[in-house]
Parts: structure tokens; sequence; C-alpha cells
């Protein structure tokens, strides 16, 4: 059990700097002064990082609200790597139209940006620039590097410090089109949290092949009286229409109700691993 | 009701030619030689032609046995666009190793594709290249042409489509971690399909903002003896922590098991959307 008090040093995330999970990261690490953000150039880098004990923490992206479920952070989490999450935390997505420094922005031709920022700009767009050409790239990060060198008549999509970072210039912010855009990000580490007394917990499960065993399980939830703040089914990568099952409830695992509820079940189970229990962040 | 003998001319896919998608395509097509395959840039292009009667169906990736659901077709069937499934087909995914005619593989040093078919990869790359690098790109036919465009020492990975399609030469076929591999596509039309007798059904609700509110939903299909083959949740986009359910069960929904159990868990439901009935497809 970890002290929540006791911010790990070195925190890898998903870089390069001026993504969201570098926003999460620096979030997380609140005023603790000896933290160390270390990029990688993938989720699962990150985690593995922790794994292999190059980093304490790892701070990825679990779920949007508009997007859903964030698949690579599920495997990993599921079949490849034995890491708990010890906290989340919540962070609005703000996405912001940028240009190089004193560029010309009379007549933009061109806006670049990963796809799914692109997408969550689409209506904006339509509206503000029905003639420009939009291009993928890798990363909104990229978008700005190639907006800054382009200068004239191109723009970026991307978060705001991904601008500070590039010394690019923010001509409109919060462009989204649906301002409820939020995504939750989760720390992983080796432990999960003590309890809190407000906790949320996380746990992966697979069912007896029996009719009518995800009813019975989610009856033992029901009859203790724990709130399922989410059921998510991701495939169990033996053939098509095999599943598993996480679920986020509310409650400690060492809270005696969900303690209790979690030992009625295993009859119905064929696979159960408390993924951790940690606090609820606050919600936009 | 669509006759199925009478497959659609124009059939809308995620180009561009070569991708599993149109694979998918043609294998709907089946012998119907006024097929017409239309290549568009997104899956939601493609499912936009048909809602706009540029095309008369299109063909969209749905789910994966490894990466679970995909993202951009849920949220269009659910929050974009009122289309049907009216037929579903499922593909194994096979990755090959491609190079230009003639290149020079004796010291293959970057490998160029898709984000997701290197992570697919993954295991035979590190074994078989070591010391290459691997390089992203935005579709697998991009990396093949990068290959056959760059020659000697370079490889792509991608389907045996693609480099039939860019006159490039397979070094290696089946290369991909885990040869479970599928996904199965859907088909959108304006209708559905008549019933077979051995039909399948997605369906869409939400649940009334009561406790056990699924649980009772889930109840209701387990008293009519409705097996469920798959259960997923996705954002609701009101705020983080709503969901909707997207439901596949075995029967058409004008059989009397499935349109009775429906009616009786109306009162559970706040919203309720029969995403389709249609014939199953075979599985690999």
């Amino acid at each position: 059990m970890t002290d929540a008090s006791a911010a790990p040093g070195r925190i890898a995330y998903l870089g390069p700097p001026g993504t969201f999970t570098e926003q999460a990261a620096v979030l997380f690490a609140g005023d603790n002064a000896r933290s160390e953000f270390v990029p990688y150039s993938s989720i699962t880098a990150s985690a593995e990082a922790v794994a292999h004990s190059e980093a304490d923490v790892a701070v990825v992206p679990f779920e949007n609200s508009l997007a859903g479920a964030v698949g690579e952070t599920h495997d990993l989490i599921i079949h490849q790597l034995d890491l708990y999450i010890r906290d989340e935390l919540v962070i609005p997505i703000e996405h912001c139209l940028i240009v190089a420094p004193g560029a010309d922005i009379s007549d933009i031709q061109v806006i670049y940006s990963h796809p799914q920022a692109l997408g969550q700009c689409q209506r904006y767009l339509n509206r503000r620039f029905p003639d420009a050409r939009t291009e993928a790239t890798l990363s909104t990060a990229q978008a700005v590097a190639r907006a800054v060198e382009l200068g004239d008549h191109v723009a970026a999509i991307a978060p705001r410090r991904a601008a500070q970072l590039h010394e690019a210039q923010i001509i409109e912010f919060g462009i989204e089109d649906d301002h409820r855009n939020a995504t939750r990000f989760v720390v992983l580490d080796h432990e999960d949290h003590e309890p809190t007394g407000d906790d949320r917990s996380t746990i992966l499960f697979s069912t007896a092949n029996r009719p009518g065993a995800l009813l019975r399980v989610l009856q033992h939830f029901a009859d203790a009286d724990i709130n399922l703040t989410r059921i998510e089914s991701r495939p169990a990568r033996e053939r098509l229409g095999t599943y598993l099952f996480l679920i986020d409830c509310d409650g400690h695992r060492t809270d005696p109700a969900l303690a209790n509820a979690l030992e009625h079940m295993e009859p119905d189970l064929e696979r159960l691993r408390i993924i951790g229990s940690y606090p609820k962040a606050p919600r936009p």
C-alpha cells in the first residue's frame, strides 16, 4: 500500500510533451517538487517502464466521454502487465487553433492534426474553414511542428500546451464541437491505494461459460447495494465472441460489503482480478 | 425489407483498395456481377454515402477479436446516422511482409505500417528483425507504396491484397502474432434483413436512471431464454460516467420471443432502438 502523500519521483507518460497525458501527469504530481516527467512513445511503453522499474508510476488515458474506452490501455492492463490502478484523474479536453508566430491567417488552406482531434472539431472546421483541406498527422504535437515550419496559410489543431512548447500562436481556444469532452486517466503502479472513505474499484472478471452467469454476477453487486459506475466488455482473445468484463464500482476492495460480494460471486466466475481500489477523482 | 439475393449495386467501403474492408465488401457482393466498389477516405464518409443515397450499402468494420469494438463505427451507428445493419461478415486478419519487386532483402533496416498492424506483428518483428526500425504510416496501403518507392532494405506490413494492387512482392505470409485475429464487419443499409431462421439482432438501449435497471433488462433476456452474444457499453455523450448499451442476441426482431422480451423491458428503458436483425455469419 502506497502512501498517497508521498507522490512518486519518476512519472512515465505518453509524450511528446504537450499532450493531454502530460497535463494529467502534472496534475497527479501536484506540488511534489521532486517529480520527474519521462515521455514515452506509446501508452504501452510508458506502462512497461513501470513494470521494468525504469519509472515509479505511469499516467495513461483510460476512457473518453465521447470516444469511450482507450483500447491500448485496457489491453495492457488485461492481457499484458500485472500492474494496479492507484489513482484516477479527469481532464477536460480542449482543442485550440494554432499557427506559426506572425503567420498570415487571412487564407488558411491546410489544417493539420491527429485524426481524432480533426474528428472532434469537424463541425467547427466545416463552419469556419469550409474550403480548407485537412491533413492527418501522427500526433497533435507533430501538427503544431508542421504549422510552425510551413508558416503562412497553414494551421494546426492541438492542446494549448503544445502551442506553448513550440512557441506557436493560439488564434482560437475551445474549438472542439462538444464541450463535454473529458478524458479519465489512471495511474498505474505495483500497488493500489489505501482506503480513503470515498473510493472506486476496478475489477476484471470472466464468467463461467453458463447461461445467465453475467446476470448472476451483476445480481451479487445489486444484492450488496454496490453501485456499478461502468461495465465494459473486452475481447477475451480466445475467439471472436468471447469476452472479459471490466467493472468500476463504488467502494474499496477492503470494504466488507465489496469483499463479501466478491467472495459470493466466485462460483459464477472463471477468472477474477482486482485491478485496484483508489480515491474517486472530482469530475468536471 | 431487402431481398438478400438482390445484392446492391454501389458498395461503399473504407479505402484505399487493398484494405480488409474491401475484402469484406467483395465477400458481401459474392457473385453479383453488377456490384461496384466505391472507396471512401473514412468509415464515417462511407456510411454517410448511404445516408445521402450516393451508395446503396456500406461495409464497415464493427469489432476485432483482439482489439475489441471499432469506436468510429459504433459512434456513427449510435449517435449520427439512422442506418440499419442488414448483414455481417467475419474476415480472418492476415498480415504479410512486403517489399518492392527485386528489392535487396539481405539487410532490412526500416519496416513501415499502420501502428495497429505493427502492434499485431510485434513479437514477429522482435524475433526476425531485432535491429530494424519501425515507422508508422497512416494506412497499410501507404506503407506498401513507401516500400515500393524506396526499394532496397525496406519492407512494409500489409494484407496480401495491398501487395497485389501495388505490384509488390510478398516475402512472408501470416506474420501476425496471434492467428485467432479476425474482424467482424457489418453492412449498413436503410433497412435490415428479412428472417432466415438463423439470425442475430443488434439492439441499442439506455436504462432508466434507477439502481439495478441494467440488471432487470438482462433478466428479461434470460427469462425469455434469449442468448446474448455480446454486451458493449458506449459513452452516452452526456457526461463522463453515463453509458448506452449495445447488445447482440440470437434471433430476429420479428421472432415472438424477442419481440415479447423487448416489450416487457420497456418500463426499465429510457431509449430503445433496434439496429437490425440479419443472418448470422459463419465464424472462422
